[in-house]
């Protein structure tokens, strides 16, 4: 029997949570503790058997933990506390601010080869899997066309947007792909897309009593970079609707790649998600790529990685040999 | 400016005139020459600026091709030409007998080790794409149900069995899966399907003149293995119709995983082709995978290596930090 991986989280949100459900559905893995700058004991409710610790405490842990699962946000979160905790353990984070990813990578990468660890940054599933979807599909259809959809599901972002809105008491909005255009994809077409043919924006607000709605709704439908560039719809709920009909956290979306080979036969490659939780899934990714880390970091590989840089075979608890006989 | 990766091409049928289309869409590519087992002069009409050789003359080639690309068939070719080439070159094919790949791994690696050269065996897109997909929803999401289904596409084993079947001049076989399957399965349920329920056999059939129809349908219905535990259509056509609306070779298919996280949360991660070109894509993974052969093998890997053992960022012509930058 084979010694278990021993995990950490740090960051004990919606995020953190599901890596904790996830770590219990892998066999080969244990979770040693849950890391937070909160008062470790107030955490403890409803998360029976797990030990908490106050983030200050994790250099204890040297040694004994094989990978600390990140699970902060990456405005201000990820950015200090990858390169941080890289000095003292393996880590893998969901650091998803695009544009960001490569100072991102060089930073955390300096701290990882001088402290000989291994960092999988940015996985998930946007950046991650449809990140490699992406990356496979270009691969093998030099000439072609890309998209990708996103939806249906809940933005974090754009529902903060609304709930700063005068008026408003509280709401959420969710991404819903334009099914007429993947639809017009799917069946071979190429067509260049503007940013409102793509998505649309459905609004569910609560506004406080005595609000003028036409004025919630004029300011929310032509606020810019959130919802001016997009068909955007305001339904006024009650507060009660708000809890029970959206407090999911569901997601998903498509990468279709539409390309030619030979003299112009089409070849159509899709990848899609469909989350009842976004947050539960993404931890889940999150727990295939610490088994990847430990992997990794054994046949002496240090420094930062992406999801372009590891063989899919790391993410499976079965051996090379087990894979080629039952999944090849 | 880097050094083209120089290819030869083993067996020119329909995978191979593929492979040598896919190559020209790839600037950081060169064919070399094509083998064949055929008189070489033969092929050169279509195929203007191609080199024709003596699969004989393949020695002679030693250390100016950097990977072979095989376009034999499984059944016979491969088990062969893999392990004799491998002493040579390196090589890609796309070995496609499921239960016999593992000791053709094994016959593979042993050769390619002490030649130290390095084969990637088995790609393509089922083995290949399809296989990565589902160890990537498999170690994502341990609790749930794998559903690989093919088509709408032809068989050419199930078509080969249809024109053997006395009175039959020619004819063709589609593999279509059941949509109403598919649609339930990606609204959520998991449900145990028999051979019958997943997937229709269409055949399209020429029968001689004067030949007994009924029974030569009674014969394709009720032959075991082929078409017994399928629900089969037989139509009978014109020799005109086979030619002109049953010439192409589309292909595709699905892999859908349903899963389970945290408590009972439904996630559903799907992966799927829709090729006008079966042969065509094929050769288009391969040529993508000897890209990846070249590197892995100057990073001193030498042995047989499947999709599971490559990292992704190696089948593009980016650098890794292009890819970081554009695609991540």
């Amino acid at each position: 029997m084979q010694q278990s991986i021993k995990l950490g989280i740090v960051g004990y949100g919606n995020l953190g949570k599901g890596v904790r459900k996830a770590i219990g559905q892998n066999p080969d893995m244990e979770l040693v503790a849950v890391f937070t700058r909160r008062t470790p004991s107030e955490l403890a409710s409803g998360s029976e058997g797990v030990k908490f610790e106050h983030i200050s405490a994790a250099e204890q842990y040297k040694g004994i933990i094989d990978v600390m699962i990140l699970c902060g946000g990456s405005a201000t979160d990820l950015p200090e506390q990858t390169p941080d905790l890289a000095r003292m353990f393996n880590t893998v984070d969901s650091f998803d601010t695009h544009a960001k990813i490569p100072e991102f990578f060089e930073a955390v990468n300096a701290v990882a080869k001088k402290a000989e660890t291994l960092s999988v940054i940015s996985t998930g599933w946007d950046p991650g899997l449809f990140s490699l979807n992406r990356l496979l599909a270009e691969a093998i259809l030099p000439q072609g066309t890309d998209y990708t959809f996103w939806g249906k599901g809940v933005s974090q972002g754009h529902s903060d947007a609304i709930r700063r809105v005068p008026g408003v008491k509280g709401g959420v909005q969710y991404t819903v792909p334009v099914q007429e255009v993947i639809d017009r994809i799917r069946s071979g077409e190429t067509p260049e897309l503007s940013t409102r043919e793509k998505h649309l924006r459905e609004c569910f607000v609560v506004a406080e009593e005595g609000a003028d709605q036409e004025a919630i709704r004029e300011t929310i439908v032509n606020m810019p970079n959130y919802f001016s560039d997009y068909d955007t719809t305001v339904t006024f709920i009650s507060e009660e609707q708000l809890k029970f009909e959206h407090e999911g956290m569901p997601h998903g979306g498509f990468v279709i790649r539409s390309g030619i080979t030979g003299d112009n036969t089409k070849q159509i490659v899709e990848f899609g998600l469909k989350l009842e939780s976004n947050p539960e899934f993404t931890a889940s990714v999150l727990v295939a790529y610490a088994r990847a880390a430990v992997r990794l970091r054994k046949d002496g590989i240090t420094g930062a990685k992406t999801v372009f840089d590891i063989p899919l075979g790391h993410l499976s608890p079965k051996s090379a040999e087990q894979l080629r006989k039952e999944l090849l």
